[in-house]
């Protein structure tokens, strides 16, 4: 996976906690890049606690004095902004950010910058950047905590990165084969002739209630596994009959 | 935006830190109903600091005893998980799973479920879901802060309610009410006692049949008319067993 060259610059930041968190959240999507630019309160044990695992990365992190520094060897500058600006500058979603960060990363350094908790980047600080990513938000409610906000940003940084490497699997595998519709015919034919059995089917008028199951059981896509668990049950029904 | 219908329910949650970022998260992504089953630190002082503005979802919170009374009323519930286990439920990603929720909560109650901090949702609680929405993460990295999932999780939610304010419907409509989880779950009961009169479920070991019957069931998204017919199946064997 091609996150290597994509580091994460939290701009002074204000809390230790928020800090912990960013690297938790970075490493949980293959991100280990972290650079610090005047954080408040760094290193401490409240960036260590939320970090719960990603002690490594905050071990790892670069404490720079400024933003400028930071992303001095960057090909590539993403900025973060809730706020609509006095001048618009070009702004991405998460995912489209993160398709254009994790292209970029094959041959160049990259940077996804993330401002103060209350007040974000700066117009300066948004100037050093090349695009701005903003993550959609009730217009009512727009503040994200720091850490949530790196999250959905290296979440879709993640997902761009799989998608990068394969082409995407069928989320709806159930590992098992299908039943193939024969299988299923012959389910019906079995529950139609346990229920004429029992006299819940008037073999005369089947059809109305044979179609709304059909209609039921065709949504399903049922495997084979399925089919036979289905029919062993109706033949325990039909045993159980027989034998009172 | 369709998400009055839309519920997080968190499962025995530890932390009140984590219930308050999970409000404010919510909140962020326009949503409102938090149901919390047996919260271990809840209400509490680490919730209301980590709400950050998103008290008022706190405040509306609702205090469940178990996860059945939680999503009693929902017609759609999609757990979350992180883990790969021994039956495959369909599992769909985040982006699929919140087309799906934001699709649904426009006729049917919806719940997205999330588990304790370190060991998730049991398997007697994920039977309970239809579908189970798995984040992408780092495998050596998998865990997680629970309020970095449910931001996740909002934040497809919220892109999806924003898609179909211009789509077209689903064309799945049946045209009939959806069963809700409690009209499905006294199917179960019934189906259960059936199988063990028949002998075909063994009452000392029943969990993994019914797991299996549950994934297929689940899967379908059930009418009321639809659980009627195959109650009306059931009660059918059952009574032909005594009479004869």
């Amino acid at each position: 996976m091609p996150l290597e060259r994509i580091r994460v610059v939290l701009v002074a930041t204000s809390l230790g906690g928020n800090i912990g968190g960013c690297a938790r959240a970075m490493k949980n999507m293959g991100l280990r890049h972290l650079v610090l630019v005047a954080p408040r309160d760094f290193p401490g044990s409240d960036a260590t606690a939320r970090a719960a695992g990603a002690e490594d990365v905050l071990a790892n992190a670069r404490v720079c004095a400024s933003l400028e520094e930071a992303i001095a060897d960057c090909q590539l500058v993403i900025g973060t902004s809730a706020r609509d600006r006095r001048i618009s500058w070009p702004r991405l979603s998460p995912d489209e950010a993160a398709r254009r960060a994790v292209s970029a990363s094959t041959s160049q350094e990259v940077a996804i910058v993330f401002g103060r908790e209350r007040t974000g980047l700066t117009n300066d600080e948004l100037d050093r950047c090349q695009a701005l990513v903003t993550i959609p938000t009730d217009p009512e409610f727009a503040s994200l905590n720091l850490a949530c906000a790196v999250q959905v940003v290296a979440y879709e940084i993640y997902r761009a990165a799989l998608d990068s490497d394969t082409s995407p699997e069928s989320a709806d595998d159930l590992g098992e084969p299908r039943a193939s519709q024969g299988d299923v015919e012959r389910f019906y034919q079995h529950l139609e002739q346990a229920m004429i059995e029992t006299g819940f089917l008037d073999p005369r008028n089947p059809r109305l209630l044979m179609r709304r199951i059909m209609r039921l059981f065709n949504r399903v896509d049922m495997t084979v596994n399925e089919v036979n668990i289905l029919r062993g049950i109706l033949t325990s029904f039909q045993q159980s009959q027989k034998r009172l």
